[in-house]
């Protein structure tokens, strides 16, 4: 029962009763060999589990692959954009050793223009793979044609868009995340009463990905007919917080001065906003639901103003695209288009574990 | 800005303008090296972040690594021990190439005498590394301790035993999860009303998990003391599945036939035998959190019989274990003692993308 560590060419040659060399123009189709020797080397291949040594043959054929990503800078307002790098550092130190270099592009999330700039600079020397967060869809689908047209291949993650050249999105179904948010809002709101949809929305960012969250999050409800919850949307501009506040007050407060929701479904990651303004109001027994583990939004997890945040695993999607880069270049293996990663739910008992886990992985 | 694949001894000697050789001393503290060329050589190697080329001096010591594992064998009530067998596979397959051999054991986990069978056949050829499930705690001890002395270094998995020799735990922290169940209960059933912890014991097996968990409930309510939640305790027997049913009538329903629970946490992989017991019931406004992800609990989870389950993340304790195995014996490297793995909460949304990462990572 015992497995060896490897088998080599060496030993499937010696069953096969053929060169080192025979085996090795069968594995690499080249060169001639009868179809028979073909037929039985292969088959003896299959029995013996063999698997192509990628590591020896990428050194030896001293080819480096040029990845590279174009995430957005990541400020005070979203650290957000430090965890896909992290998750790339991570799959770049464990690859690395396979001829894969690679370099970092950043740009502006609140300006387009800075989105355009890096897309130039990056295509000077177009990389053999790029990570892209296509957060202005346009200019994202007009960029990611003209790279694949200079023969690179494009992964997407976070924020996915409909785009046929691309090669593979790597992120969260944002139409089920939304269902998530209403199971759990729906578990937890055992008695009658409204529920809110609370879109903070980015000015100049894409808000694709908020809308199939509402969109998800409605259709729990569509599909549980015995329920009766009435849903509120309530749009808010992203700037200037103080105007946030007063748009949250006019919307969530009755006659009374009182929360008048039971619970709240924030769609991204400004949930810490609308929890600073809770914070200064009478929750009750209001149940709230947001994105993102951002260090102002973990403060009001422990305090109880948030109840449950749902991941998108940013560490995890770097990780995963850049590996996705490395199948498709390296390993020449086919993907599976939409790479969803899982959608964890995290709460204030649950929290310290998640993260160590992320962080020590 | 750009980084290179590999910085290699030749380079560093190089910038170094010492002989690669000198520098082979220095990362290796073997030989004679001047205490200034020594200074100077390790700046330069913690200023270029040279890395030791792990695979390279590992197949040239021509060393194998024997790694072994002690789970008890799967079977149809147990299909949660198939799981850590594929996270150790999959660890197997990332690192086989360092010259690790593994050798898999497994025992009957309703039998102690088949633990003590399967540690004695262990012992004929001592691994050199063992990941265990130490579930039968006295002898799990006890075989720790000759294995340890033959020179193995052992790792358990999944259940926590206070054992010094053992080199680390890894696995989920019990109690913890017992509060994170907890907080579950409180935030979905914010009428007032009583909850329920319902252990279903396993005779011969170990129970001690069953106990941090059911601590740890009772700590987060013991904690928030401005609940009000009554909290019973039911203990059942695991056999025969008719007397469980038996059992669980008795203590749930109240006079009126009705369950006269607002909550029940079942502190284990069984819960799917509570829901049994709740699908020809009035469930009412009852909701459920148990343990694991087998395929009987599923069912009752997509049915709404069971509201939330905590996995334990078999898969990634099998290939965490692995991996600690790997770091101490091969890397060399100190690791923690008890390497907690996170406390994942899953629900009817949530499950496909989470069994799909599980499965294709």
């Amino acid at each position: 029962m015992e497995r060896l560590t490897r088998v080599r060419i060496a030993d499937i040659a010696h069953k096969a009763g053929v060169s080192a060399g025979t085996v090795d123009r069968v594995i690499h189709n080249r060169g001639e060999v009868s179809p028979r020797t073909r037929q039985k080397v292969e088959a003896i291949i299959r029995e013996m589990h063999y698997e192509p040594d990628l590591l020896a043959s990428t050194l030896a054929s001293k080819k480096t692959y040029r990845f590279a990503s174009l995430l957005p800078k990541s400020d005070h307002e979203s650290l957000f954009w430090l965890q896909p790098a992290q998750g790339i550092e991570k799959a770049f130190k464990r690859i690395k050793h396979y001829g894969v270099a690679y370099q970092p592009y950043y740009f502006d999330y609140h300006n387009n223009n800075s989105f355009f700039d890096a897309c130039n600079k990056l295509l000077e020397v177009p990389p053999d793979g790029l990570i892209m967060a296509p957060l202005f869809a346009d200019l994202a689908a007009h960029f990611t044609d003209r790279a694949v047209e200079l023969g690179t291949a494009v992964v997407f993650i976070n924020t996915h868009i409909n785009h046929s050249s691309q090669r593979a999105y790597v992120g969260q179904d944002a139409f089920r995340s939304g269902k998530v948010a209403a199971q759990l809002l729906d578990l937890c709101t055992c008695c009658e009463g409204e529920l809110g949809i609370i879109n903070i929305i980015n000015q100049k960012g894409s808000s694709g990905h908020l809308m199939s969250r509402e969109e998800g999050f409605l259709d729990f409800f569509a599909q549980k007919k015995s329920s009766h919850k009435k849903i509120s949307t309530i749009n808010v501009q992203a700037r200037p917080a103080v105007s946030i506040h007063k748009e949250l007050s006019e919307n969530l407060l009755g006659m009374d001065g009182e929360i008048k929701f039971k619970g709240l479904f924030v769609t991204n990651s400004r949930v810490y906003q609308v929890a600073d303004f809770l914070e200064n109001t009478n929750k009750g027994p209001l149940r709230v639901v947001g994105y993102d583990l951002l260090d102002r939004s973990l403060a009001h997890l422990q305090k109880g103003n948030i109840d449950f945040l749902i991941s998108q695993n940013p560490v995890a999607q770097g990780y995963h695209s850049f590996m996705a880069l490395f199948d498709i270049l390296v390993r020449k293996k086919t993907i599976e288009k939409r790479q969803y990663l899982p959608i964890d739910i995290v709460t204030r008992e649950n929290i310290d574990y998640y993260l160590k886990h992320q962080n020590n992985d």
